[in-house]
């Protein structure tokens, strides 16, 4: 047997999974949770923005997954492992490529700067207004993000200058963990993920790289002249970065000759687990979803507005990849059901028997703000058609229905700018768990939605690049033949259904461009149209 | 002592009050619940809107609650009857004044037509509509409501013409039980309420009385020529009907010399039980709402759009009464409160301790649609402002204050109006239960807030009108300076509170219109307005 090895870091956990080259079949498969914090997030009672992590539980977390997933397996199978983690979650780093962390576990701003970190919203405000006018916004959706990079860093050179000084580098969390794999121990020698760097870190190549100094210096001139720390070129994930170090491979049982290849953030290594080609969007759908596609970069993809990016050899190596998201899905389903008693499954049951139309309910997907299209963070959840006896089972329905039409506007956005979605392949904990929110995706977006066959696509993923670098497989595309597929059930859009999410969907694009928008819209037969739809839908 | 006896017909039971008419005090109390369907109500599986009552409840029902009101009272000191009901709550009468239900229990259509009936929402449109133009709608806010006398009657012509046919007229319930009590034998001879008249019958001395049959014939021949079996003459609540019939005396155990007043409805009758003058606004605040005011018929007051009404001798004879509502408030904090688990005790305290603008929501309060101001069945709920951290009570905050909002909106338009609106006393059983509710009305209507002394304000105004026709007291005025006080316990505005509510009510109005007027509106600030309110609030 030709084994892999991919390990999903996680915000709580990480996962190991042990995967046969040539099927693509689990052979081994363990979680290490988080033992710091909070489930393995750093709070500060203080300043609820904050989520930093400790970078020692990832070290240990990888001998105690790689240790439960090698139970019963033959690890001299093993010739090649691949690592994805979350992100932008970057830190700092000492000349040796360790995190400063692991030195000052007390200094809060020494720890990894969670992906989910908000400590930076004023310095991601600030980069988004004297970006304007600058090319570097144009493809990442025009907006930037405090869950970003640069916004983590400069916050850090303004409120720790002192961490900034002693930093060798800033490194992200993808690129940390290859990197202490294979044993590097120079800064200057650690391969930087290009999905990282072209997603969150303003990087590519048209402009030679990262952004320029000058254009750094207008933000702060500590971080134009940290620039020089960085780095100015970048990798995608099939490339070697060594073999695995003597000691963690003597400690984990591996062979020392084992190929790490590089890194990558959870849903790029997903959507690759999930089978990703041209024309397919691979949504990974957990508390938030990520969707993912890729194209070739011939220069026929333009930039897209309100989207997280269209950057280089980020998914597949040698195309383009394209990242959108919706900031809650599982989470806002979660709140519903935290309404009432919480119990998903019974509301599951019961919102299944509801028809379209049938709540008179439409609601916005934004009690997270909106990630992709307004890319606005200061916005909220919106609920209407409510009556006297509207129920938390109808309300729960509602949001669902609501992540959906969020979804169709997104697949418009992108065929919109003339890149065609030929199918939807659906993964992560949603997708797993809830058939009906299939079918509904299936019958707003008027599509068939098929499931990856994988339930853990990112492991697997990073499994794949682990067969590629390591040679297993010459390819991505061949690695992907060889360990992907779907599952049986398709999830196929019912006319009817559609027709009535069609309606529906008007209606929240009016309610969208309203409240997200600027201008003036007209609203005033929004509700009567949902009581003339409800009506009509149980007639 | 002297005493005078109010009976308060609900939608569920009867309450009798003996009150003494020198000192306002009550010297006995008792309640009768309805034995018929479901807690009084009617319903027909096949048509939700269909909420009808059966006449036989209220006479049993008198005997039932007056011999437990006169539990060691001396009956013999109680010298007059007054009475209020639901309303509109019209039915068909025989020749005698008898309801023709209690010969035909089992037609739906020959019992009374309770208020909350909606089986006419076809019939109110299509008198709005042909009423335009016409002077009928002008002091009924312009639109005629499915719940009123008119929408029914012709309803009726043409569901069930026969009992058209058999009837010798339609009469509201608060004429039918005066009738009753005083033994009036035709049909003829009942007094007709001048405030079921005024506010629900179209009826005005401007034009002569009840609209003319030229209107009616428009809307139906049956109904143009029904209108010969209606009345030309309304009485206000002063009026003596005459004397307890004897038998119904000798029954009761009452003096067969008591007088029995005119009838109205309950929120007329509350408003002088709360003791209302001109200046002033009661608010009968139950499951939902009736806001009375009272001015002199000087040609000074004009109609008011949106309101129920501006008609003559409704509630204190000689004077205008004003009558406007929100169709849910009571109802609308249940529903917030069975979101989770019901448990308002709970939630009340809860919501007491959030200030205003930290939920950072925000709320229309017509999940029962619109009664005033909008005149709109037609519309539904609305929240805004929800994060995936909002919780039951912030929603059950957030719709109370809505519902101060709408109250708010009712005040300014009546003052638009040029009608002073100088203290505001508020009864019912949310005024009882909530100082919550009372504390948040106060800060957003920016004015002191007095509760009425009498927890039974509605069967203490039928003991008003029943001390007035029966001489004990020369006037109502006197009769209320007599019988009526305030609580202690004022709730003043909290300027900071007030401050924060100003600006709610800003956004309040901005959805209040952009759903329930025509037009297109800016609300792409409103969100973001929401989280600085919310940020301003807790700083």
């Amino acid at each position: 047997m030709r084994c892999a090895l991919g390990l999903d870091y996680g915000t709580n956990s990480v996962r190991a999974l042990v995967v046969d080259v040539d099927s693509g079949e689990t052979v081994g498969s363990a979680v290490a949770d988080y033992p710091s914090g909070d489930s393995g997030v750093l709070h500060d009672p203080r300043d609820p923005h904050l989520a930093r992590q400790n970078p020692a539980d990832w070290f240990e977390g990888f001998f105690a997954s790689v240790s439960g997933a090698l139970a019963g397996v033959d690890a001299t199978s093993i010739a090649g492992i691949g690592v994805d983690t979350t992100g932008s979650t970057p830190m700092a780093v000492d000349a040796a490529g360790r995190p400063l962390a692991l030195a000052m576990p007390e200094r809060l701003d020494a720890q990894a700067w969670l992906w989910k970190d908000h400590t930076s919203i004023a310095e991601a405000e600030e980069i988004t207004e004297k970006g304007r006018g600058t090319p570097y916004l144009e493809n990442i959706g025009g907006k930037y993000s405090s869950e970003w990079f640069w916004a983590k860093l400069l916050h850090c050179t303004r409120q720790s200058p002192d961490l900034i000084d002693a930093a060798a580098s800033w490194v992200e969390m993808c690129d940390v963990i290859p990197a202490w794999l294979a044993g590097i121990d120079d800064v200057r020698a650690i391969p930087r993920s290009a999905c990282a760097a072209g997603h969150k870190a303003m990087w590519h190549t048209t402009w030679g790289g990262l952004p320029s100094a000058e254009f750094l210096a207008k933000l702060s001139p500590a971080l134009a002249s940290f620039r020089g720390k960085l780095y100015n070129q970048v990798v995608a994930i099939d490339h070697r970065v060594g073999t695995l170090d003597p000691d963690i491979a003597a400690r984990a049982g591996l062979s020392p000759q084992t190929v790490v290849a590089a890194g990558a953030f959870d849903a790029h290594l997903g959507a690759l687990g999930a089978g990703i080609r041209p024309g397919m969007l691979v949504k990974i759908m957990g508390t938030s979803t990520c969707d993912i596609m890729v194209a070739p970069d011939d220069g026929s993809i333009p930039n897209i507005p309100g989207l997280c990016g269209v950057a280089e050899d980020t998914v597949i190596p040698g195309m383009l990849g394209i990242e959108a998201g919706q900031s809650a899905v599982g989470d806002l389903f979660a709140w519903g059901a935290s309404l009432g008693d919480g119990d998903h499954a019974r509301l599951q049951a019961e919102a299944a028997d509801l028809i379209p139309g049938e709540t008179g309910l439409l609601a916005l997907d934004w009690n997270n703000g909106n990630r992709t299209i307004l890319v606005d963070q200061a916005l909220t959840g919106l609920l209407v058609g409510q009556t006297l006896h509207t129920r938390v089972v109808d309300v729960y329905r509602a949001l669902i229905e609501a992540t959906a039409f969020g979804a169709k506007r997104i697949v418009e956005r992108i065929e919109e700018y003339g890149v065609p979605v030929n199918e939807v392949v659906c993964c992560g904990g949603i997708a797993e768990k809830s058939p009906l929110t299939m079918q509904i995706y299936a019958d707003v977006l008027g599509r068939p939605i098929r499931l990856s066959r994988s339930e853990q696509t990112c492991a697997l993923g990073a499994a794949i690049a682990g067969a590629v670098a390591s040679g297993l497989h010459p390819t991505v595309a061949d690695a992907q033949a060889a360990m992907t597929g779907f599952k049986d059930r398709v999830f196929t859009p019912e006319p009817g259904a559609s027709a009535t999410y069609r309606r529906l969907y008007c209606l929240y694009l009016d309610l969208h461009d309203a409240f997200g928008l600027p201008g003036a819209r007209d609203l005033s037969g929004l509700m009567k149209s949902l009581l003339t739809i409800r009506r009509e839908a149980l007639a």
